[in-house]
């Protein structure tokens, strides 16, 4: 009897020893997949953030379209990342052009129920990956539509966004965090400084300098204010993107099931968070000093700016570093909005200073902070997806505009295009105009 | 010395097994718990976006009214379901008519720092599965404000809300969640497509029948356009109400810690996102096709109507399934909606297409995706508790009207019911009129 | 062979049973630290939710300034916190004055990957922790904002602020939390009914006291009605802090990594929910029986003040007890704000009827539902900390008046604090005036 049992415990030693170990594997692949959902819901709230914020700093009269570009465009990307960004992204070995373009094939998602056998336990479930994922992709789009509102046609706009989801993002994505040619080199790129804000902002340029500015902004050498119409709409879509920033940085950890990786997204928190104040407070005191007055809308874009340049390392850095990476950002934001104004583009919301130019400097400043960067691979990063994102799009734009047209007619834009082309107010009782 | 040890080897060998199969346990429960409370919180933040849905498309004269029935009626529904409806709609093995009635007693939570002996280890703490539970019914009640919307007395629809939260949708959702004879009968409604979203829609139906349309609505036959007030706040109702189905869809699983269901977890996040987004697309070409003209608020219940469709059955579908059952929900909206205006049914937000006939189409198709549904059992679960649902409701509905009474008189509701009923306009400043 | 094999089996012995120990410990570590994440995020949220219902309850010719305020006391908070306020409200061992005085250093993360070794595996990570409780200390500062809107400037209410935050809050909170004198003395408070939301209320009121009321608010006599300008960014603003509040009162249990404690958060949910219903309830019930008509300010602050009386002890009182506990926090509401009037103290948005006297309710009522708890002590801890913070917060006040001035002039006041400080409207295109 007792020999009986003594064989039994040394039989079952090796099992329970798996059994421990896989345990383990187990919980870690449901952390880590709790912290992709946890992190996709989070930045799905940012597109609601930056339809908030842009709904906000339009003119009522395009207020309606603005709504309805960012839900589409939200929902396009969705679509388009399912059919074939996943897969031109996370190619795994099955790159077309190795390091360079990754494969055409649908995302498809583990099956129900699946076991540890058919599951990569090491990581975290498939659905939850693409999840997290997707609302990546849709936040590049969501950046360009603020730029360009108030005069560019919905279809044409859609049209770019199908082809900036499905192909130009994914691609470019592909070169650092599907493991391509960029990431062979070192770039870093944390959470996408680069590859979702600057690609974003650089699509957004290249829309804005096919476009043209709004009719009347630049008149006589002069810039000519249109202010926001609704700052309390602003402010809340502000505060949306930097809830949902938590998941942009901390989900991008990709990993929570030990103490040393739960204790790394509570550093994300804590430096994206910083850094999100000090950018604020950085805009605020600038605006006082520089033009005499607070500007909200500064304080906005300067937290975002802030969030934007911390993104590109949010991990590295201590409190008193994030504070002063969020506060350059701000900084950037409040004298790069001018100046953009000076060089007559006119982008509506001050998206490209606050995710281009920030942009680059958040992946700059990278290699301050980790002794494995280098300024000068993190500038040829940068360079590469800007170019790349930038050539791209410019000759799409300048494609939709030769064939469909990308812009309203001028009597549409007078009138605002809610009720020419969409036939509906957004505030049908309350305008004076 | 070492006989020792070894004795103790052996004597250890049992308990720590049974720490092993504890501690696994263990963490299930508390996985799925935290499920349930993340799910809870996310479907909570629904009420706000209903709210903010409700109170953008009615128009500024009735906002206040419309903030008020929603703030309140998810109080009385948190009271209510505390009171009787958790008791009702989860007997056990109490039921007042076995499979049809359940037993009435409050809901009461374990014990403060329950232990594993107490405590239900394979499942989840009852006051997360409470929480949980409660955000369901009244999500219920949500969708019946917004039907009735411009023109129902406060109080009469807070007595029909109380009566609705309390008895009528818990018993209904016994039938299948509380382990009742639909259950039995093998009619499959994972989030509940027929439960909550078709029940909130036939209470809403059996109103606005008792109710009548808003003055002014249907006149020579033609059917008179009454804008919302504020399309930001319709969108950002929906995006909430996107954002919540997240947990709405995703706690359903009802289970989070096994590899097995939090990839499940992760499909239905996947699929959940995916039939919004096509249901939006869907509403988007086709108002674009159909009526010349993309329709803002067409995409936002397309959206929503797309998230009714998958909620069924979130798990089974392929991406590609879920963008087909979510796409066809959003062309129903764009069809139903003037057809109810045909009908002279004045729903004043779309209630009724988005939950009500998207959620017949979500329940019927689940037979497609799931091979152990049956069409045939399918049409039998929505008619039982849609029809049930209905005829309760429309019995209450005009006993309420025979008692107080249930609308306002018409000089109140040509003035709105903010200023007539309440004192107090929501956008005192601003509007026009 | 079998020899060697027992042999090892014994040597691995403990090590597994280690390795089984710490396993738990780990997930522990893991639950806790994710709960202080999540928590933060939705405290976090709080801080949008404070300012849209201040921004909803101001005229229109203050939101900007509102709007303003809040993103900045936010970010100033998260500056101060992390440079001296969580060293002094976490002083551990270094204390400057054993139980009254903490240590001042800024606030430092635990290193990149922290391993077992260096983490307090029994709790959670140093960043989750910090991120938190900064989260509290904004939100003491939130508070204030809204008493004190539509007159006080932006710099001096800034450096109020800062100093708030930096050192009156951190103070009075390490009395209790960080293990100080209150604490020893056995008062109770466990998510902060006295130490936040009542000291938040306590420094509003001496600002007000300094400030005085809005120029035309009383007259002859009588009280001029100053209605808010957008009640539904008020309600939306009432929703956002109702979901935050899941987790500040959840994440105060302190710890999720066992079935004691992730069902001790699932009640303190459930009970957090139930206070916020009943106290809506009960606004909603005594506005229409006391003044006729139902009142949607009212009601909102209602379920405000039912999370702040809930807030003193969430976790013992069965769902029934946080009825009474929240529906009485809502009554107190309806008749405080009318005396309040009466006596000439001008409170904007109603913050110290919700925080400070429902913050006494809650903090007092504990000695009901908790064995172990004082009424006597209870009116203690509330004594003190309020009367340290009235006292430093008056004297503060006092010195900034005197210093640089507090309040705008009158002509400014009367214009608009959005014109006259900032020359940024809100809404530009919509107001009447």
């Amino acid at each position: 009897m007792k020999r009986l049992l003594l064989t039994a415990g040394l039989v079952a030693l090796p099992g329970m020893a798996l059994a421990e170990g896989e345990a383990a594997a187990h919980s870690q692949f449901i952390f880590t997949t709790l912290l992709f959902l946890m992190g996709g819901f989070l930045v799905f709230w940012m597109a609601a953030g930056f339809a908030m914020l842009e709904a906000g700093l339009v003119r009522s009269k395009n207020v309606t379209m603005q709504l309805i570009k960012n839900v589409s465009l939200f929902s396009f990307a969705a679509l388009m990342y399912w059919l074939v960004g996943y897969g031109l992204m996370y190619p795994g070995d099955a790159w077309i052009i190795p390091g360079f373009l990754g494969a055409i094939a649908p995302a498809a998602l583990e099956p129900v129920g699946v076991g540890a056998d058919m599951a990569d336990v090491s990581y975290a479930s498939v659905g939850s990956d693409f999840f997290f994922q997707l609302m990546f992709c849709a936040t590049t789009a969501s950046i360009v539509s603020g730029t360009l509102a108030e005069r560019i046609k919905l279809w044409p706009f859609l049209f770019f966004v199908v082809l900036l989801t499905g192909v130009v993002y994914p691609i470019e994505a592909s070169w650092k965090w599907g493991g391509g040619w960029l990431d062979g080199l070192g770039f870093q790129d944390f959470a996408g400084s680069t590859i979702v804000h600057a690609a974003g902002g650089f699509a957004a340029l290249a829309g804005v300098l096919v476009l043209g500015p709004r009719l009347g902004k630049y008149k006589d050498g002069r810039v000519i204010a249109m202010p926001g119409s609704n700052l309390a709409l602003a402010t809340l879509g502000t505060f949306i993107l930097w809830l949902g920033w938590f998941g942009f940085n901390g989900g991008s950890q990709l990993a929570m099931g030990t103490i040393g990786d739960v204790s790394d997204v509570s550093r994300i928190f804590a430096n994206t968070n910083m850094a999100a104040a000090s950018g604020a407070v950085a805009a605020l005191i600038l605006t006082q000093v520089s033009f005499g007055k607070p500007d909200l809308t500064m304080v906005l874009n300067g937290a975002l700016a802030g969030l934007v340049s911390i993104t590109a390392e949010p991990l590295a850095p201590s409190l008193f570093q994030a504070l002063i990476i969020g506060g350059v950002g701000g900084a950037i934001v409040v004298y790069a909005v001018p100046l953009l104004d000076k060089l007559k583009i006119d982008d509506v919301v001050g998206a490209i200073p606050v995710h281009l130019i920030a942009g680059f400097w958040g992946t700059f400043i990278v290699a301050w902070t980790n002794s494995d960067a280098s300024f000068v691979t993190q500038i040829i990063g940068f360079a590469a997806i800007g170019g790349f994102t930038f050539v791209v799009s410019y000759i799409l734009f300048n494609l939709i505009k030769g064939i469909v047209g990308l812009r309203v007619d001028a009597d549409d834009e007078m009138r605002g295009l809610d009720v020419a082309e969409l036939g509906m107010e957004a505030y049908p009782e309350f305008t004076n105009a």
